[in-house]
């Protein structure tokens, strides 16, 4: 008897159920099997890999046809692919993907994008789980050129697997043209917080946060910041295990 | 001319400024400089490494006496950090401590962690930084046997640095006495996640996230799970590449 089950891919991202990107992704990793999408009511953006403890969390179908069902939750990315994978799926999903999130999420903001946590989590599952991010931050964002990427990362990984462990971040460059996907390293840098602030009506200082990034290691060409910056989508290979080995034996 | 500053010790933490596990590690780290906290106005468990971008940060001045001002802010561990180094202080500050914590943060938890979330932002400015957490989730957790270790740890990273990029994962087994420190990686698993299923007044169903931390290497003694479950505090040192050059290297 021949197995004829389509693969199973969970669909997640941390701008909300309706944003413009998780269209754009759906409508890109549909080929590739049975989607079940789980993401955000509203805008889950800087949330990492934030869990939610303290209330209770909802999930509720937004719609259902062949082959692609929806839902929303007003938990995190994270809390989403839990939800998917507790409470909702029969089977474990095959694949995770997550985004297309309206912005970069390329060095360090790997760490505060709450799209790589639910990706991350899909990790932690086991699954095969990549988030994809596009380098413009507007809600009407245009993804022509990512879709097809995210497609070709997905159709690669449905073919080579990928190691327990591990978690794809790709970041795609604004503009109708891509020239490529550089397999990269997370670039050293930070963001230089620069904080407004102003006075309230009640005459309290506050701050809105605002900032640049600052890429320490701007002439290294194996960084994901030098691919988007010469316009190649970025490919990133993250671990779940923090650990830092290197130091853990100057420490032994 | 002799420099006779005092180092410069941030302090934050994810249970909130009021916390007891806040009052051990200030009192912990008072002796070795001049102390300066900023911590979330209430508790932000499981807030992760997220940053607050939609709503604007207050940040309110609690205490301050001689070496010691205490600041709160409505932001979470993350924010608080970026306030403190971009908003609030003159200089940049010599470590960061992060906790006690009121509960574990080993393994993966790691990455749900507040806690943790702080102290990364610390290592993202170059600031050597350690998460301190106790293996106790009791409002009214003992830290006796905590404190110790947290002056312990700091100790050694004034005498012997620690290298950029990089930050302490510290966890303290509950009970009176602790074995020693263990220099550990961060233990394979996962939390199995159980949902608790409830029906609202209204009809809906709604879901409290619980579950059990599963050590998918519970035979392996190098792991900071099995240091927390024979007694020792386990200290992970982690890093903020989250690149995994091994897989990297089978793509490129």
């Amino acid at each position: 008897m021949t197995n004829t089950k389509k693969p199973l891919i969970l669909v997640t991202n941390d701008d909300g159920v309706k944003a413009k990107g998780i269209r754009a992704l759906i409508q890109a990793v549909r080929p590739f099997g049975d989607v079940v999408v789980v993401a955000p009511d509203k805008s889950m953006s800087g949330m990492s890999h934030a869990i939610t403890v303290k209330v209770p969390l909802y999930l509720a179908k937004v719609s259902s046809e062949d082959g692609l069902e929806v839902y929303k939750s007003n938990g995190t990315p994270a809390d989403c692919v839990k939800l998917a994978i507790n409470a909702l799926l029969k089977r474990k999903p095959d694949f995770l993907v997550s985004g297309i999130n309206h912005g970069t999420n390329s060095s360090v903001s790997v760490h505060y994008s709450g799209t790589m946590g639910g990706a991350r989590e899909g990790a932690f599952y086991g699954i095969p789980a990549i988030g994809f991010s596009l380098c413009d931050y507007m809600p009407d964002a245009d993804f022509t050129a990512a879709a097809p990427i995210c497609a070709d990362v997905l159709r690669s990984v449905i073919a080579k697997g990928m190691p327990t462990g591990v978690y794809y971040n790709v970041n795609i460059p604004k503009g109708e043209s891509v020239k490529g996907i550089k397999i990269c390293r997370q670039a050293k840098g930070h963001w230089a917080e620069e904080f407004d602030k102003r006075i309230d009506p009640h005459g309290r200082n506050y701050y809105w946060l605002t900032g640049e990034f600052e890429n320490t290691e701007p002439d290294a060409t194996d960084t994901d910041e030098w691919a988007l910056r010469n316009g190649y989508a970025s490919l990133v290979p993250c671990r779940t295990d923090a650990t830092c080995y290197e130091t853990r034996q100057t420490l032994l």
